[in-house]
């Protein structure tokens, strides 16, 4: 697969280097400049929302499909991915993790038969993540649909564990995520890109690319 | 609700009649002798399979409903099941944890979405248990689908834990479950009966008792 | 060895007399009441302060042994055991479990080593709970030796868990904790037990009897 | 501190670098070739033993001190790090994670008061990895001082965890470490670094450099 990138040299823009494949990558983007070798099959974009205008620049001009998990976009820039997905399939989300993405639909799924049950969520990252509870834990919390009680550790060099316990009188029912490096949401990227170029114009969520892996 | 034990005094006996109160205990059945104070409109029987003919025989004379946790049964128990099943609801089972019925579910749905994912299965019980894996873990195993290695731990008195970790390269989803007490059975034998109560004559599985917390 | 209980009723008196043998039990002292079958080696006594007079009462007149985990004690109380254990071994303590006596030395002496190391601690207990954070945290934080963060779930029918958690960039190292029942604390009395009565008079800490399992 | 790496193009290599400072490194050694720019303090060599040679020659010329965690050393090395420790401090070990080392203490100084409680260790590793159980839980197993059952799952990208878990039939004490990185390793080599520069020479354990941390 040919592909872009924007924000190549930053940390997760190496790991989408690796992910992907460096001798694929045929476009780079930066802040203050663009790199295009051949016509990317599909751009991704983790960087940020000041970039975002010349990721779509790109994709209008070479038809290339979209893959963007950049976070704290506006509503300007939904409606500038909203005219690109009509000419193009573009996936956006704020998760790249396969297994958040089931373990958001597993609660969601599962959560009513639960809710005489106490549920508590524990979340544990790094040292430097400032913002607690996490912004994961909050959509766990969102997919659990009620209330609970969130505890934050910050410990080392944790990479991003969530786990949600539920429990009553007799027993405990968890289920946990572990983040194992920055590379998670890489291989998820990956994924995106591949639901992308196999799909129809169109602006989609990263949960339809884990509900496909789901039908398969 | 008005209700009768087989195997009252067996240490899983006095669960059901803390759980399902005392107070309401009508009739109690024992592999030599029975006591029935008034109609039981449920029997619950946890006990051995040499005891369901007595606890049928209740059933059958006062149309009771049957919860039956009994292991070991064999093709001529479930016909005697069958047949009684014509007249009442009876719902039988080998697991009554409401936890570990849903666990099953989850894996069952969600299994197909993980098979390029690694895939192990832990479980903890107390030095007494003999078998391993344990019947639950193979259950587990059963709703997975697909062979994965299992681990069996016998450590002092752990009444029983369960997980089951999938992982690829940048991350690990797991499920876990812990028995707190033999109590978490007889809490399912209840609801199981609560079911029963509510339910058309026929055989349930305790799934369906899980299933219907679902639907609410 | 023949025992005598305070408090034989309670919760903690039954898993007592179940741990103790209830053969043995040759002494049963209550608020309002004492039956004194026999000469007790070793008064046993988790109870609520006000039944401590009468137990010490028994152990002035049979020259019996003294285990306390009564809490709540004042300084009066403690004139009186000191005044007890001139004459026969006296063993006090708030936590009479083996494995969290064992968990507060190891913090105690290793945990200089992790000064640099950032440290937390979970505790989950059963919903009925009404303190947060858990004695037993506080205690484990003492061994820590700095102030770190305690994070308290109160899930289900949870006996009591205990985490302390450890982590620099590079690796995580915890300590963990599970009592199973309130059994743990009838073990631990047991085992208190044994020690007094081959121990000179004196008032002995609980933590004394862990180190001596230390030392065999 | 002015250092030299034996390997440095490798992923350990790479992993030393970043945390001991690319900056400071003077001197690096490879199978085929050699470069120094100023004399290093300290020679890093996680490689291979087929390099030892010409780290030795450097460490000769240059009075560098020497960390060594490369693996399958024979006897001829350990005669020539006996001869080259005469002159300068060398630090030999088969595992730098500080908590590991510190875990080995932790179990040989507790094992004893607990030789009545159930045993089993887990360790989890990457799919990768060959050899099972891992070297580290034969080496925590040798710590608890007596056989036990070890499992060993091995599940996509884990870096690497360890448990060791005790029982009875009231409790669970556990002990888990868990690896984030490769990073450990390093950060590892670069404390037994500063103790080589603070020592006589000598040849000396990882241990000693672990047991140091703890008389500060």
């Amino acid at each position: 697969m040919k592909y872009g990138i924007t924000g190549a040299s930053g940390r997760m823009g190496r790991e989408l280097l690796e992910v992907f494949g460096p001798d694929d990558c045929v476009a780079t983007v930066s802040l203050e400049d663009e790199a295009v070798l051949d016509r990317p099959e599909v751009m991704v974009d983790f960087s940020r929302p000041e970039a975002l205008e010349r990721t779509l620049g790109i994709c209008r001009e070479y038809r290339s499909a979209l893959v963007l998990g950049t976070t704290a976009l506006e509503e300007r820039h939904f409606d500038a991915l909203a005219e690109l997905a009509r000419t193009v399939p573009v996936v956006q989300g704020y998760n790249f993790s396969m297994g958040i993405g089931l373990l958001k639909m597993v609660l969601r799924d599962y959560s009513t038969a639960l809710d005489d049950w106490d549920v508590e969520i524990c979340e544990t990252h790094h040292v430097h993540k400032v913002d607690a509870p996490s912004g994961t834990a909050i959509l766990l919390k969102d997919a659990v649909g009620r209330d609970c009680p969130t505890h934050s550790l910050r410990l080392g060099g944790v990479p991003g564990d969530h786990s949600v316990s539920f429990a009553n009188e007799g027993e405990v029912l968890s289920f946990g995520h572990r983040a194992l490096s920055r590379k998670v949401f890489a291989m998820g990227a990956y994924r995106a890109a591949r639901f992308a170029l196999d799909s129809e114009p169109g602006l989609y969520d990263f949960e339809e690319v884990v509900r496909c892996a789901l039908k398969r």
